[in-house]
């Protein structure tokens, strides 16, 4: 081992250092998704980083299995580094499915990861925000997960100038799809292939389709079924109706009403080229994207009913969302909207001569045991107006000097934005200091 | 992939699923060491979770390199993940020594992962608090990570008549060792070695060790050294002083002396038997035990002067700690000190007729973007009186009813402790509530 010493080794691609800026950010995001999480009633869970590799080859579409990071444990097991977390959720919810209080509301900031060729916006090691409502079969529970989200979205200072929900139904997708002529089993190819028009050329879509689908008139009816601006011009330009697109109707128009009366019908609006990759998806499906179309979606979620029976469990609806950081990241940074605050201390403790630098560590030991960030100098040989210069370049708020008056038992307290100080005496100083 | 549907599959042995209530207990930890280690001047970072392999061949000690999960990328290069965070804090900081301002002093709290034997308090995936401080020689730089966990163990209540911090030196004991006779390129792994002792009884212990060292005369000095009691006992049984040794004496006096001055005196003793097992320790190392000495060492740390070095970087001193959370929890529940709080619901609104409903959620979305946890029933059929129970289940402090005062545009806001309920004005409710 001694061999390979003294070489300058780098971080694997696509993945991040969080140096303490870095981490600054990263910890103001994921704490804003949490406290949103939490106030809309979701509870926090997680399960293991790695779980077996057959988990992620049931439900989790192709793109994913592809991206896989597999590796193997001591017994020659095949494991793989978790590229998304709802396949844990619904193996964690099938497990106690029996002694879980309904509606299961609940929320995780997994770190996930996908072994891709990395891009702006795309990394192979992420954190990713997951709200899921499961146990409920009503689009109020699609109403919650898409509130939650603009709650968020909004709380950061977003506003329905910067940002839209786009909401669609697979339901309604497969009626038409079925109603138009495609049969059931070309139905989850198709969706992949219908998922990727909002990225490509609207020519590039229409070749790629007619791949797909032979019959030109068929192409065309798809093409004029995802461009529709609403729900009315809809209905006039697709006459068949049949009851699984009334129903398909029905749910979205109850959950947008819902979102209305949520107050978020600004962020809000009805997309029928809304697909989602994923194969598990089942009703409502959306995705949150920027208004000026530069970035990748910001998240998508919806409703995936058969999932916990794939699993192995019972039948059950649930419906769920997921936002990556790094999209967002880049849109807040765009948007000037990374608020992070920042790094103060409450006190920096100075010392006039080195007689007094135990009683320093007194002071500091019992500033910090009580809840306060205090820091010293390490150089014990600094002169004060040096240390009082690292105590402004810290950004402290009050600075404690430790000088003649000490003799007295009394602290010298300076207030470092008002530039003021008075004359304390040690005790009565803490014992105002507890009363804070 | 649909072939493999309607399995179940069970997670990974060793590794945790964190439900709602679990998930508590590691928010709960890891809050605290987050706290603490703010307050004492730590700023956070962290690393990937996967680095190059060779990054942990480097100095880990071989029972690490052991029991990596390796893996590799889409290229074929060897990964692992990561077993502990210091090899990636050393390159992190290699990577900009010239651009950060020291000392730099770190923390985090990386996901850990070991390919070994679950046992008792060691699992192959946890949670491990680290703190850091690199750029300072003086023992102080050991004395303030001493303090900060510490700091952690007495905020959740730990006393020390639960809890010991051990100290002892590696160039104490290599001085010895040299005094004693063993050549130098012997005592790396005599280190392995003599880190077993408190481990093992004493006479499988000497058994062990007068393998690895033949001379029986060496094999009772060392035992001898390692069993004294106090600093005066050591100098009085091992009558040979070298340079080396008076430096590292005086090292540990100033500790002792420093950890007083900070008021922890009561928690920490020297303890020459104190090894600590990786291979990269050059100063003083320190363990914290529980006294009744049932469980493994709940932290354990020291000075790693060599490692920055080693890494491609300058020498550098450095100096740190490392607390895992499974030992901890397991304490801490033991002590009965797992005092996670209880989750209470805000707001909960209830509704007496369905004409409400609507009006319900725009109370539920108002709450909610104001920052109160705030929930209702998802079962619109429910009674008020059902509802109110479900409120009393949920822990809610306080519950709102929408009935037939909502006509006069008034909510009846019922104290769920006290038990008293008021009628109040919509508006007049919010900015109220604002306020706050």
């Amino acid at each position: 081992m001694e061999s390979v010493e003294s070489m300058k080794i780098p971080k694997v691609i696509g993945t991040r250092d969080f140096y303490p800026e870095d981490m600054a950010v990263r910890n103001w995001i994921i704490d804003g998704w949490k406290r949103v999480s939490l106030r809309n009633g979701f509870e926090e869970y997680d399960g293991p980083i790695f779980e077996y590799l057959t988990m992620f080859q049931i439900k989790s579409g192709e793109e994913i299995v592809e991206q896989l990071f597999s590796l193997k444990d001591r017994g020659g097991r095949d494991l793989a580094l978790r590229p998304e977390i709802t396949p844990t959720l619904a193996r964690m919810v099938n497990q106690r499915i029996n002694s879980l209080p309904r509606p299961i509301k609940w929320f995780s900031v997994p770190r996930l990861f996908r072994a891709e060729r990395p891009q702006k916006g795309r990394l192979r090691e992420f954190f990713q925000w997951n709200v899921d409502i499961i146990g409920v079969d009503d689009v109020l529970a699609d109403a919650e997960v898409i509130f939650t989200t603009v709650d968020y979205l909004r709380s950061v200072g977003l506003t329905s100038k910067d940002v839209k929900v786009k909401i669609s139904s697979r339901k309604l997708l497969s009626a038409v799809l079925k109603q138009i002529g495609i049969s059931e089993d070309k139905l989850n190819p198709l969706y992949v292939l219908l998922d990727k028009k909002p990225k490509v050329p609207a020519e590039t879509f229409e070749t790629m389709l007619s791949e797909q689908v032979q019959d030109k008139s068929k192409v065309y009816k798809i093409v004029q079924f995802m461009n529709a601006a609403s729900i009315p011009q809809l209905e006039a330009t697709l006459m068949m109706i049949s009851d699984e697109r009334i129903q398909a109707y029905a749910d979205i128009k109850k959950l947008l009403l819902t979102l209305a009366f949520m107050g978020i019908d600004d962020f809000c609006m009805f997309d029928p080229s809304i697909v989602r990759g994923l194969a598990y998806y089942t009703g409502i499906v959306f995705e949150v994207h920027d208004v000026s179309g530069d970035l990748r979606a910001i998240c998508g979620g919806g409703r995936y009913d058969n999932l916990l029976r794939d699993f192995g469990g019972p039948a059950m609806p649930a419906t769920g969302m997921g936002m990556g950081d790094c999209v967002l990241e880049i849109l807040l940074r765009k948007k000037g909207l990374l608020n992070v605050p920042i790094r103060q201390l409450d006190f920096f403790v100075a010392f006039a001569d080195l007689r007094w630098y135990g009683d320093m560590y007194s002071i500091i030991s019992k500033l910090r045991s009580r809840g306060f960030n205090a820091e010293f100098s390490y150089n014990s040989n600094a002169s004060l107006s040096k240390q009082l210069k690292v105590a402004s370049e810290r950004n402290a708020k009050y600075c404690i000097i430790i000088g003649d008056e000490f003799k007295d038992n009394n602290l010298v307290v300076k207030d470092m934005e008002a530039g003021k100080q008075e004359e304390v005496e040690v005790d009565k100083f803490f014992a105002e200091l507890k009363r804070k």
